[in-house]
């Protein structure tokens, strides 16, 4: 394994994570906080740890899928642990378990978190922990290829690695292109949501945060009633950019070279919409509140559509007091998530559209046992690997997620509760139902059940293979014998 | 399709099932029960319409995996209309689909009961619940391929569309012999456990209908408490002999002909072991009640694991009291069920043990991109087309899983039971959590979910495909325009 190349990039994700620091850092200003000197010391920590790791550019170029994977992983958990590092700093967040929850579920704009008083918070660290799903949510390697000039094969594999979605669509040949496209429209969009924000009179501050964490797709509030106090209009607004930000970016990508026609023919974002159409009518009518007005009933169901659908988790209403048929349809689109190529989580439309297509194909081949049966998808074959890479998708998915209710069940907390907890971390989505409902949150696990949740949060941001690397053993003893090889 | 040759075949199925109904009838006998009359009135309605079907040997031999589908599916679905028409008759289960629920739980040998009150039903309907989980266990199509000479490629398509698992491991060549072989070693290995139970002083309608109901890891109970108030070796009899119909019939077979070595080497029952005894040693730590003897705490733990694994689904102690990790474990052992070609039902231990290592040579790929990866089981590689079939097999599982568990949830009940009822009939178990737990019943269900659930567990002795194939449109398109071309 290419060692070099690994800790190169490493070295460059905390130098731009300090950077990114500079922005609470900016907000502890301008507030007078005291907590902003907690963010320039480790802004100061990871410049001089990331300037040593990049000091010498690596001469091999050699850059595989595993590497790809590996440093994708490795990359998200040292941004995580020098992420946290302020929250225990400042004595915001004292506890090194729960900080470490509180940024994953940050990075991996799952929007879970362990505080039980949010508003009794520094701005300085509010601002931040809703910028990391910012940073989150389009990815910060792919930030970093759009701002640095890579070498060798690296590029393809830590898009691959990092971007969500069952095949990697590149908008344009070049991977660094794609990048900075890509982060164009993200940039574009958070603004344009934070100016509709503005205009109806949300407060700078709040309208900054929101817009991260709607971008995101990530869901954690600045206040301990999410977005309910806000007005209608906010709610809507939001509501609406939950649902775009969970649109696969290649339609904004259509868009913007003209092709709208191509944009609208997009088959994952025409399921999208259906299945979001679908299940706000189901719940208007389901969890119809008649001491409300029908706009009222309206607004809430699609709002929590949009955001369990999209992962984001922001709320306006208690869902966990919702009829059993309700709650059932929001359990149902946490594991559903929004489009590949969005900033949202889940197992993603199309790969559900493509495996139900499968089974279909698969129970067409009884029929007509010698012809041979295409998958089509957004007009194309997929392809056997693809498809392949899909159906064992879905395998490890089941795997890791009755093991981690399995786990999580040790804290003998309700059945309810356990499951919608590892749904809500595992899919990025936040809340759950019962005891992590809209209204709790997640202090009352015990640490082990918090690494489990850590786990989940960041294989379901990396879609599990990335993660699962680091655990295969093969990989480490073929690695040791190189590294011996070397030696010798 | 050939129609004439499915009709045929269900005629056979009727005429085998009028036959069966001769052991009701001799009950009521013995016991001087008046109920004996609705039995004796099914079955010649029975013998009759199986006459009319039979009359005429249909010519065209053609018979595909379709036909077999078809057949299976419908054989199924007639077996379950006649045989709970004697529940209806006698007046016991008065409402239509109460009694279709008990026939279909019986014949799919789940073992979920709408009964409050089983002691007061008359002992010619008690062995009758409980025969049917026996013609179940082994399939009544197995059957019919055992005592009649079929035409044509009928014979493989029926057995593989009736036996569970990936792939069917015929015995020997001729289907017909391993459909006598299987059930010789069904009946020698039901009268060994019911020898036993005699020998243990249990009342011999007791043992008959408990070892129907193990045999074919059906489960349902004669007594309201199922089998908690008999002795400490009954117990263990039955959670022995559960264990057994568990294993793959492929075992027996070679200990049959004295491959012993063979036989202990057999992949997939090393694998229900493993899983086994790690479970039972887990819930007996974690559900350990200080009041009980060591082996009182064992026997419950092993009983209630060997029941849920292998899907039967009896119970000697109200495991919905126990902590959460146990029952977690015990939801678990719902999906994960019993070996391939064994009674039991579930996803089956070889599908869950290829579909990890198809999760591992995924990974693996990602390190060698170029290396071939084969996958193997039971000293075999694994074909291309068995693993496609048993990745959306887990697919098909998840989506049957979650429509259903939504349509229940109309029903208002909580989370854990709607989760619990449909994986318990689903899987062909019997009892699940809460509302569904060991000491409750499925009586409190809407029509609608307990249709559902009947579809459900149908879906789940078939294995989902066949039953799947009646609702798939095409199927029926093209037999349409065969009919009329054949008219023209």
């Amino acid at each position: 394994m290419n060692m070099k190349s690994i800790s190169y990039i490493l070295g460059w994700i905390l130098r731009i994570e300090a950077i990114f620091m500079a922005l609470p850092v900016v907000t502890s200003v301008i507030y007078e906080e005291p907590e902003g000197v907690a963010y320039l010391a480790v802004m100061v920590i990871c410049l001089l740890l990331g300037q040593l790791l990049t000091h010498k550019k690596p001469k091999n170029p050699s850059f595989y899928a595993k590497e790809g994977f590996v440093t994708t992983a490795l990359g998200w958990i040292a941004m995580s642990l020098f992420g946290c590092l302020p929250f225990i700093l400042t004595g915001e967040i004292p506890s090194f378990v729960d900080a470490l929850f509180e940024t994953v579920s940050g990075f991996t704009t799952t929007g879970a978190s362990i505080l039980t008083d949010v508003e009794a918070m520094s701005h300085c660290s509010l601002l931040w922990r809703s910028f990391t799903h910012w940073i989150g949510g389009m990815g910060v390697l792919v930030f970093l290829l759009a701002v640095l000039p890579m070498v060798g094969g690296s590029n393809m594999h830590l898009m691959k690695a990092e971007s969500p979605g069952p095949s990697v669509g590149k908008l344009v040949p070049k991977v660094r292109f794609t990048a900075q496209i890509l982060y164009r429209l993200y940039i574009v969009l958070t603004v344009l949501e934070f100016v509709l924000l503005l205009l109806g009179k949300m407060p700078v501050f709040d309208a900054l945060c929101i817009s991260f964490g709607t971008a995101g797709t990530g869901g954690f509030g600045i206040k301990n009633d999410s977005i309910a106090s806000y007005s209608p209009y906010l709610q809507w607004v939001v509501t609406i950019f939950m649902i775009l930000f969970g649109v696969n970016f290649n339609v904004y990508f259509l868009v913007y070279i003209r092709k709208f026609r191509d944009a609208v023919r997009c088959e994952e974002m025409r399921w999208y919409l259906a299945i979001i159409a679908a299940a706000i009518a189901l719940i208007c009518v389901n969890a119809y509140d008649l001491a409300l007005t029908l706009e009222n009933n309206l607004r809430n169901s699609a709002f929590q559509v949009a955001s369990i659908i999209t992962t984001t988790g922001f709320a306006t209403v208690n869902f966990d007091l919702w009829p059993e048929f309700s709650r059932t349809i929001l359990i149902l689109l946490m594991f559903c998530g929004a489009c590949a190529g969005s900033t949202g989580g889940g197992i993603k439309v199309s790969r559900i559209v493509i495996a139900a297509k499968a089974m279909g194909a698969y129970i067409g081949s009884f029929l007509h046992p010698r012809a041979v049966r295409r998958i089509k998808f957004e007009d194309k074959d997929v392809e056997t690997e693809t498809l392949r890479a899909i159906l064992v998708y879905f395998v490890a998915v089941v795997f890791i997620f009755t093991a981690s209710v399995l786990l999580v069940s040790l804290d003998n907390m309700d059945q309810v509760t356990n499951i919608t907890a590892v749904a809500a971390t595992f899919n990025n989505i936040g809340p759950g139902l019962n005891a992590v409902g809209p209204t709790c949150n997640f202090s009352g696990f015990s640490g082990l059940s918090k690494y489990v949740m850590i786990f989940d949060m960041l294989a379901g941001r990396l879609e599990i293979f990335p993660l699962l690397m680091l655990f295969y053993p093969p990989l480490w003893k073929e690695s040791l014998a190189e590294a011996r090889r070397r030696k010798r």
